[in-house]
This record gives structure tokens, C-alpha cells and sequence, in this order.
């Protein structure tokens, strides 16, 4: 059994690789969202992928956020046990198995989907009919991502029109993830474009959609990129922002963060040294998660898999899966075998996934050990 | 609590993502290899860190290999705990915690580790001299991977002399990863000279460190790109492949494998068809990884973020967490929402640690499942 380290410790003792949060940096981070959403107006239901613990969600809500956002039936599950009761699972929702689950979760919290196709309207309505129960949904509109959602008019009216035809689903509202704010962006100023436009486009939608008749009352965005911007769009109702609690490179590659302003590190330790300009860690792909840093207009300084917080001039050069090779510079200073650095990831949620738990820091203290309950909920 | 789903299914009930295994190309591949090291009269120490599974490494051992070999102390327990006894674990071990793991788990299988630098040598020989304790070591030769491992024979004799200097340490022989054999190759001609060449300089080194009067009675190599020529070498007494038991896009990418004689796919459903050349499927980085394929000479067609059976002209072109978005053709049919698909990683090995059970398949029928049970174990 590998073991769980105490509480009270000081982070040095920790075993390597471990994810420190420091505490402060967190809450801090917590708050200066919730700030920008009420400065909106809108309400913030924070995407809980970034970091899958029920406890920081109760963080969040704590401060003022409502409810929280997931991605799977999984981790909708696990944020229920550990007392969240307002849940928007962000994604489509397909499969038998799934949707009993849905249905489940749909009679112990307040809950909504995405939907986006005909065919997965029709599998909803059919098994909540079935069982007697309800279910919120929300079209899903693309603004300019490529991934799911309607772009047309005419079938995102079609859709609403399917949902308002079914007896056991209720159309809550419309939908977008504007994960393509920050793609290849070249400045914060093509950024706000990309963002006010996808969120002028939802609203948009929705006055379309009411003209005809429907109730839509929320107008629900995402992203931590486009956070600044989007929810500024007078008529969205809901931001959805999830990495904003603990940053990461890809967030400091936009200017949207500093190594100060990022929660999370993996800690790991140099194993060997086997030449001058060369340390190795304990902390590879398996750790970090393999993901190049987002190519952002502030990129410089940042690029490799990953920016050590000891050792600015020292970059994690290549990652396999349980080894980090960081080129060592003069101006680096030489790590020695047994060292431990603090690694911050380039794209922390996939690499939260890969953990087990996180360190709660205080300064150099450990104050305590969450578990990262929703990891590998991929279902 | 995602429900496991019993043996006995057809595949098609199985909910997604999941990882599927074809019970028959997986002994296939098994018997393929353990062929190849008796070919060459070498000792198969299959890496453990593409299944990650005590059942899997039984089923290899049981058809000729001589124990097993992890990467971490972790993995290393797990191993124990499901009855293998003989456990390299190929990496240098640093750390208080886990050297004391080590030294227990010394008392119950036969167990070596990697060294590469004196500070390593002084860490073991320390901690297991206080404990009363022995452990053997190898010393990691660097064959032109660049990443762990001493090149220069002055090195690497000083480093012999003060393991033969510890009281608690024992010099089992020299070990080499050649994970660059495969890296940018434009021929199986190239990767075959690479690969007798790190084969060779082990053995050299062997030869040089026997001469000084050292014991050397292993020379392991590593790598399933390499395997069909490393271990050809005369004098080389185990070889360490990992990979070969499941296959990937990367094998494909150098001519090494097909997707006949891959045995694992990652199971997805088709969750939303928003245009018509554009299908989503629900298992993104998060059930595959987020790797490029392996830019090897036989790459083309296996481009993308994994390779989909059932529709070999539609690629996935990206990835997000929870998202693969598939770009359809006419060639490819035109998936319709609800249909599964079977996708086969880039890297299998990283995939996996993303899942929690390997669901064995024997045709369509799931006549087993393993849990995955050294995943996440990176300490």
C-alpha cells in the first residue's frame, strides 16, 4: 500500500509525485471569480472538472457560487454523495445504462443536460417517461468550438420544438462552451471579440427561441478563457469557468495568470543528474499529463511540459510516463538528486485525473488530504 | 456508483468508455513474444506498465517469462501482492518513504532496482544497511535515449566501485532502455542499426565492467520497438518489452503491428452527429490520451488521436477531455448516435492508467474483467 502521508507534516516529507494546492493562492483564486460573476450579475456554477473534489466544490458554493458543473454521469454521481444538490451535467448523454443513472440522479438533486440531436431527445423523454420522472435540458449551441452543439436556426428551433413536444423533458435553456477563445490567439483583444460574439450569439438564440413561444431562462456560458468577457453580454444568466481555481500554464500562455496565481503544483523529486545540463523527476506524463502548453500570445517562458517554480531558467524538455527531462541552464543553478521541485502543469484538469488526491498547503505545512473522488469517472 | 457490468454480456451492453481486450490476440501476442526471447535464449521480463495487471502478468509468466518489471515502487507492490516474485523495477528509487516500501518489499520477492549516480548508491546502501537488509542493482547504461543512465565508462566503473564498496548492496548487472530506437525512424533498417547498437554497448559495457573483476551476470535490455533486434545480441540475457501484449497506433506507425494484432480498443459511443462530416464520441483524452501518433516511416493513414476499427476513413482530429470529435467522410459511413465504436490508442500504456478495468473479450462476448490494479500507482 502506498501510504497517506499525515497531516502536519511539513511538504517536504511528502512522497513524490503529489499534488500541493496552496490553500491561500485557492481561496483567493475562489473568490476572485465569484467577484467577477456578480460584477456580471450572473450566477457562477464552476465546471468541477478542473479539480473533482466535492469538498473545493463546497468551496465554491460557500462563496457564492450556485450549484456546479460536470461532464459525465459519473461525476454528477460523486458531487451528489458529497452534498451538492444543484448539478448541469455539460455534455450529451447517451447510452442505457447512463441514462438509468440519470434518472436516479435526477430524483435526489436538481439536475439538467445538454442535448443537441433529435435522437438523444427521443432516448431521454422515452426512459424518464417510462420511469414517471422529469429532466431539465439545455441546447447546446455552437459559437465557433466544432465539437457538439447546433450552429442553424432552423434546428435549434426543431429541437426546442421536440422538447416542448415531450412530456417528461423541460427545456431550461440554451447552452454554449466557447473553448474557442483562447485558440491560437494572438491578444487579449482578439480574445474579447471571440468571447462578447459567442456570448451576443447565445442570446441571441435565446430571444429566437422566445419569440416562438419557449421559456428560457437561463443563458448558461463557459470557459475560464472567455470568463472576463462573455457573461459581460447583457442576458446571459449562468458562467461555467472551471480552471480559474487553480490556473495553469495554458491560463499564464494568455496573460491570464502568474506562477503566483496558480494553486496547484505536482511535487516531485530529482532522481538522477546524469549529465551537466540535465536533471530527471520523478513526475512524468503520468503526472503532468502529456498536453504541449496552449500556443497563447504570453507563451514565452512557458514552453516545454510544464514551469518549475525553483528554477525558472530549467525546462521540462520532454516527458515519458513516469520520468520529466528538465534541461538545466547555468542560470538554473544544479539541481541535486533528492531535490524536490514544484511542477505546474500546462493543463492541470486532465492532469488533476491522473491523481489520487491533493495536499492541501499552508505555507510549507500540510493541512490536509482530499481525495479526488470524481478521477477517472469517465462514464 | 458506476455499476460494473457482469461477465456474460455481450459487448455491445458494455457502457462507455471501456477498455476491451481480445482475449485471443492478447495470447497471441503473448506466445509471439515469449517465441522471440527463446529464439534469441533470453529471459522475457515483460513491463508491467502497459496492463498494469497482476492477471495479465500470470498469464505471462505462465507462458515462459521470468518475473516481471514495473516502473515504480507502487506498481511494484501491487505486483507482489498478486503473486509475482521476481520484480525489476526499472528506475532509480529516491526518497525516504519509498526506499523503506523497497526494503520491505525486499523481504518478499526477489527484487532489484536501478542506480545511476553515487548519490543513489549512498541513499539504498544506507537505509538498507540500517535495516539489516540487501538489494540487488543494475546499473542504467544510456544508450542514446538521453533521459537516466551514465555513458561514460569512467562513470560507470566508479559507480560499479562503490556498489561493490556497499555492504548492503548488490551489483546483479547492466540494464539499458533503448526507447530511442524507434524515435523519427524512417526504416525498420535504421531502427534495426540502432537497436544492435545499444544492444552492443551493453554488452561492452558488461565485458569492460568484467574485466575489472565486477560480477555481472545480467544484461537487460528493454523496448518492443527494439525487441526484434536487441536481444539478438550475443551476451544479452533479458529483455523487457511492454507494449507487445496489447499493441497500439504507435506499433502500426513503424510496421510493427496491424490493427488485427492490436488487442485493445477503447470502447465509445457516438453521442452527438452536429454535422455531417463531424461525429463526437464520448471518450476524449481522458479515455485515450492525449498523445500524437509516433512519427514513424509507416504512419500513414494512422494519423489522429487513434485509430477507429470500424471506419477506417474517419479520423479522430481532436481531442478534448471528454470528447473525441471524429471527422467523417464519405468512405466512413455516417455513424449515427447511439452506435459504438472501437478506438485503439496512440499509446496504449497511458491510456490505460486512465481506466480502472480491462473488460476481456472473447468475440462479442465479455467473459471476464480484470481491474486495473497498479493504475495511478506513481509513487
Amino acid at each position: 500500500m502506498q501510504s497517506a502521508q499525515p497531516t502536519g507534516t511539513n511538504m517536504q516529507n511528502l512522497d513524490t509525485p503529489a499534488l500541493i494546492v496552496d490553500v491561500n493562492v485557492l481561496r483567493e483564486n475562489i473568490s476572485r471569480m465569484q467577484r467577477l460573476a456578480d460584477s456580471f450579475g450572473v450566477r457562477l456554477r464552476p465546471h468541477a472538472k478542473t479539480h473533482k473534489s466535492p469538498q473545493l466544490a463546497r468551496l465554491q458554493t460557500g462563496a457564492g457560487a450556485r450549484g456546479v458543473t460536470v461532464a459525465k454521469v459519473g461525476e454528477a454521481e460523486v458531487m451528489a454523495d458529497g452534498g451538492l444538490d444543484d448539478i448541469l451535467i455539460a455534455n450529451q448523454v447517451v447510452g442505457v445504462e447512463k441514462v438509468r443513472r440519470l434518472i436516479d440522479l435526477s430524483r435526489r438533486v436538481r439536475l439538467a443536460v445538454l442535448v443537441d440531436s433529435r435522437e438523444g431527445v427521443q432516448l431521454l423523454e422515452r426512459a424518464f417517461g417510462d420511469a414517471g420522472a422529469t429532466l431539465d435540458v439545455l441546447i447546446e449551441i455552437d459559437t465557433g468550438k466544432g465539437r457538439c452543439g447546433l450552429s442553424a436556426d432552423a434546428e435549434i428551433k426543431e429541437l426546442a420544438e421536440a422538447v416542448r413536444d415531450s412530456a417528461s423533458l423541460r427545456l431550461r435553456g440554451v447552452e454554449t462552451h466557447e473553448g474557442h477563445v483562447p485558440a491560437g490567439s494572438t491578444s487579449s483583444v482578439q480574445m474579447e471579440e471571440r468571447a462578447v460574439a459567442a456570448g451576443r450569439r447565445v442570446v441571441e438564440v435565446a430571444a429566437m427561441l422566445r419569440s416562438r413561444g419557449h421559456s428560457v431562462e437561463e443563458i448558461s456560458v463557459g470557459s475560464t478563457p472567455a470568463a472576463p468577457w462573455t457573461a459581460s453580454v447583457a442576458g446571459v444568466t449562468e458562467m461555467r469557468p472551471g480552471t480559474y481555481v487553480f490556473n495553469d500554464v495554458n491560463q499564464m500562455a494568455i496573460d491570464q495568470a502568474t506562477p503566483d496565481t496558480c494553486a496547484l503544483s505536482v511535487l516531485a523529486t530529482v532522481i538522477s543528474r546524469p549529465a551537466v545540463n540535465r536533471a530527471v523527476v520523478d513526475a512524468g506524463s503520468k503526472s503532468l499529463f502529456s498536453e504541449p502548453a496552449r500556443r497563447g500570445f504570453a507563451l514565452e517562458g512557458y514552453e516545454g511540459f510544464g514551469y518549475i517554480r525553483q528554477a525558472q531558467m530549467a525546462r521540462v524538455v520532454s516527458l515519458s510516463e513516469e520520468h520529466g527531462v528538465v534541461e538545466v541552464t547555468a542560470d538554473a543553478g544544479f539541481p541535486v538528486i533528492g531535490e524536490q521541485v514544484e511542477i505546474i502543469p500546462n493543463h492541470v484538469c486532465p492532469a488533476v485525473n491522473l491523481h489520487d488526491e491533493l495536499y492541501i498547503v499552508d505555507g510549507d505545512d500540510v493541512i490536509d488530504v482530499w481525495p479526488i473522488s470524481a478521477r477517472g469517472k469517465v462514464r
